[in-house]
């Protein structure tokens, strides 16, 4: 970790990832990492999919309070559709309303874009407009190389999986990205006030993503840690950050992230609202509500998540519920519905809302502001009528161009969980589908990584595109820099084990070159193909520190004297060198026991001449080599 | 946790588990946790499963040296087909051959039963005999009283699960888990010379158990820390826990874990077999085999893992594998059967085994040695072949009256694992199966109780009857009291997460007691419901330490001036106090958005007079009480 000089003191972790390097691949330089192994194991390094953005580079100049290079600007700026114009003026209550001191220990970003950019009159930047009219963006591009990651390699791979009817492509094309984002299938949420931002794809037929959220709370937190904990989470591999500080500095710390964040960053408006109201959520207003989303497009939000679909008649429906509304967002909308006696603001304005959306390109996350909150609530009424409106305005953003995906839950137990991706997919047009966990079961408070991470492999599996990140404090409290850290792990795992499970044509190959190290008791590349790599060397060293124990070919378990891997070794090299097949002993197809013992007999006929053979060898289990 | 004196010094943690008690059930006694719940809650005490024998009963005299009361020892004397004799005598080569200090720090046990019981000549005394005579043993009145938890209090719930095609009962009588043993559909392990074990069922139509493993090594571990880790595993959730111990002072160990272990024990006995040829597998020989069953049939191990399915002509099967053979019993059989290019021994004297079994009434774990140790080699020939061999060995011990379980393994892609599933059903004639995981990727290790208990709950789901645990250490190191507990508090939460899907009657009442506690702020009893108070304690404390803040209407997450909860507490007291029931907003069974919309009109409808009503209150969220 290296602290850097900055005018105020933002520690974020930099350097290469362990035992891998950063590579650049192909005409738009899309970042990558290399994992090299050892030369023993005469095999190619693996590329792996990164997140990490310029941090993990050693080559890249770090200065938090300049930001990141703008890798998008030119691509944004070359198709002429975009002024800039004197931005909104920051005001105090964008900081929150508690006390004259409205900096409370953040300073101002010292590098505030002063004017910002938007679509020109009558023009519509967003990915999904270019997509429509034929164009393949830079954007695109970028995206076709990231994810395409490793795919030659496996072309002859089968990938033999269930994707539940999604199209996952052999090789992915700037072409084929872009009928995704045009259908609407697939978003790329790039604003073009974030040029900070590598491109990135969130739909069905692309690799499972993951967000983590981070953001101060009214009663903790400070920028420095949030910033820090943006660049961790995105080091483990969080694919998007969502910002979701509520209480004072709510403006300064999101400007800090953002200009510093690679991957998009997604925000729930209706919080700062809040905050610009002193808490009262009765007393918001659409005007307030829209001079929050400009305030945000200009700073670069890539996707917000809006709650348009909290609507007045269901509101009642989540009153016989166990746990109620247990949305922030969704109880916020529920409050000023009954309030009022009106229907939401963000219903009746959504197509005002599409307007600002397209003139920045931001991506609507649907909120569902009436998701489970416990295993009874899970698939209810509320639920399900929230997702109908969910659907409707999701074709209403569509008819503008405009980009979206859909939240999803919460709590629900394992066998109402397809019936969630089923519906969603069904009412909102195969729209990208975002989903919080989903959590298993409610009583593993402090495990709730897990009880969700078993739920999001699975809604992963069945077709969610983003994976929201669930910590061990959900439930209980703030999370930490650990807890991010383990929350983002668990999902990379999640999200891979549906990767494989769909049958990504890729996916498979990072298994088989961790197992393959692990079985040749290659411990530093095990280690280094690990989503985790310290915390499996540390584990490792817990048992045998000692340093001759990562090249000892036996582990902790069975002792130096017998391993079960070096014996597996010797029946394979065993029957390596009797220079047999182990064709002969291949069982056809297998029906029942009647095959497998007709295929047995076969068998134990190729294993009386291999006997013999080894007999006359000399019965050793090592032969020398090359004989 | 209390230190106990004793001849040795064994710290175990002894007490109450935080917020319960214990209490004894039915003419049986079975032994119950119930977590009582705050006064303010107006609901009755929780009752849940309780694994941890009389370590956590404040009246109980726990003393290591002589281990656990005997609970069963009257009810097996009373069957009368059972005699006592003078045991084997204890061998060097029992402890291991390393070196003349044969002790290595574990003292003999110094209860050692000098006279164990074994049938009388020409019976059987496995519960499965019984069980097919007729005869319903106290053991199997325990376990319908203990299984049966909950389940009065839920008859009226609606299970809505998908139990693929399980027989789950609304309530387990005597004559049920009977019928199940009779079937070979569930076991009951329990060696008569551990009389001091509470009986428990393993069973596709009971709740879905998890063992913990436990045991020393060649390279690290001591009793005091073994008998340690089997009380923590159990005080957390273990069903049963394996001692897998390899290396020295094996006997030793073992006995002092029997004596003081509540729940059944397994073993491995090839692991001692192998220590007592030092290590070299192709010395072993049916006779040193044989005497260590009979070794660990007088110390009272409940169910032997036996992999008597790796034959001869499967292991060239597993020579083209990325991992080859992985299960250490399984490569110590593969290599006996290349050296002596004979078929196994195990399968060979299967019968002789069987007699011993039934002697003792101890249960076969027919061992997966050919299970799949990475993604690569999931539901490949090797494994299946292995598995009809199960099945095959499964009717042969069945024609004898004795209990079975199956293995399974290991790692599996989430869309591979229903196959085995549902092959192991077929094939073994619904014989329990009992799951390492299987872990759904190979890419995190140190991550693997994670990537494991996903495939845990999908297969636990599916039918599975035990789960076997995985710690955080492993494919790195030896997991210790943390670990154990880690891995042991996953694993009840992956198989809570099957029993929920899979519709059991009961599993949902604490899921909704804990989500009810937390929608009303009670904090000490949403800590006390859930699997692991201590954990969710302390992280909630991590943010908000003040002892107030325990029952503070708010968390730290929204902070004391907004929250989620609170709002949808405002809801519900609304339509409440309307006297207005929320069922006039029920949406009808939704077939698609025109229902939606149609419920909806219907729900403004309703919601307008709501408002009016409202208005004419003076538009307050909280009303008076008792208006």
């Amino acid at each position: 970790m290296a602290d850097i000089n900055s005018h105020i003191e933002i520690g974020v972790t930099t350097g290469p990832i362990r035992g891998s390097r950063k590579v650049y691949v192909g005409e738009r330089r899309v970042a990558m990492r290399e994992i090299e192994l050892e030369p023993s194991s005469g095999e190619p390094p693996v590329r792996v999919y990164d997140t990490s953005g310029p941090y993990s580079d050693p080559d890249a100049q770090i200065d938090i309070n300049t930001g990141l290079p703008q890798l998008r600007r030119e691509w944004i700026m070359a198709r002429g559709d975009v002024e800039d114009y004197e931005a909104r003026e920051v005001k105090p209550e964008d900081n929150g309303q508690l006390g004259p001191d409205r900096s409370g220990g953040v300073p101002g970003y010292p590098n505030v874009v002063k004017r910002p950019l938007r679509a020109k009159a009558g023009q519509n930047v967003s990915q999904m407009h270019y997509a429509r009219k034929g164009i393949v963006t830079p954007e695109m591009e970028y995206v076709a190389t990231r994810e395409n990651l490793g795919r030659e390699m496996a072309r002859e791979a089968a990938s033999g999986g269930e994707s539940y009817g999604a199209a996952i492509p052999s090789l992915v094309t700037p072409e084929f990205v872009r009928d995704e984002v045009a259908r609407g299938r697939a978003i790329i949420p790039n604003n073009i006030n974030h040029p900070e931002t590598e491109p990135m794809a969130i739909g069905r037929n692309f690799l499972v993503k993951i967000n983590a959220n981070i953001g101060n709370s009214a009663v903790a937190s400070d920028v420095a840690s949030e910033v820090d904990k943006m660049v961790w989470a995105t080091r483990w591999g969080a694919d998007t950050v969502m910002d979701l500080s509520t209480g004072r500095n709510i403006h300064d710390t999101r400007e800090w992230i953002i200009r510093n964040s690679s991957v998009p960053i997604g925000t729930v408006p209706i919080y700062q609202a809040l905050e610009k109201v002193g808490g009262v959520a009765e007393d918001l207003t659409w005007e307030i509500f829209r001079d929050t989303l400009i305030e945000q497009a200009e700073q670069g939000v890539d996707y917000f998540t809006i709650h348009a679909g909290v609507r007045l008649p269901y509101v009642p429906m989540a009153a016989k519920r166990v746990t109620g509304i247990v949305s922030r967002g969704g109880s916020i909308m529920a409050k000023w519905c009954l309030a009022h006696h009106k229907e939401s603001f963000l219903y009746e304005h959504f197509d005002d809302i599409t307007e600002i959306m397209k003139a920045y390109d931001i991506a609507y996350s649907l909120g569902d502001g009436l998701r489970p909150g416990s295993i009874a609530d899970a698939n209810d009424e509320a639920q399900f009528a929230e997702l109908y409106t969910l659907g409707e305005l999701t074709h209403r953003a569509w008819k503008e161009d405009v980009q979206v995906m859909i939240e999803g839950p919460g709590h629900v137990p394992m066998h109402k969980i397809k019936e969630n991706m089923d519906k969603q997919l069904e009412v909102c047009g195969e729209a990208p589908f975002y989903t919080l966990g989903p959590l298993v079961t409610d009583i593993a408070p402090g495990y709730d990584h897990i009880t969700s991470g078993i739920g999001a492999a699975q809604i992963g599996w069945y077709g969610t595109a983003m994976l929201c990140y669930v910590t061990p404090k959900e439930h209980l409290g703030l999370p930490d820099r650990d807890d991010v850290k383990v929350g983002v792990v668990t999902y990379k795992l999640a999200a891979h084990a549906a990767d494989l499970a769909k049958g990504h044509p890729a996916a498979q190959l990072r298994d088989d070159a961790l197992s393959k190290a692990r079985f040749e008791f290659r411990w530093r590349d095990q280690f280094n193909l690990s989503l985790d790599p310290e915390t499996a060397e540390e584990y490792h060293d817990q048992t045998l520190p000692a340093e001759g124990a990562k090249t000892a070919h036996f582990c902790s378990m069975c002792g130096p004297k017998f391993c079960s891997m070096q014996i597996s070794q010797e029946v394979r090299d065993f029957a390596a060198k009797q220079n047999q097949s182990s064709d002969g002993f291949i069982m056809a197809q297998q029906s029942g026991a009647d095959a497998a013992e007709a295929s047995r007999k076969a068998a134990e006929e190729g294993m009386r001449e291999m006997a013999e053979k080894y007999a006359e060898k000399g019965s050793e289990l090592y032969l020398p080599a090359e004989e």
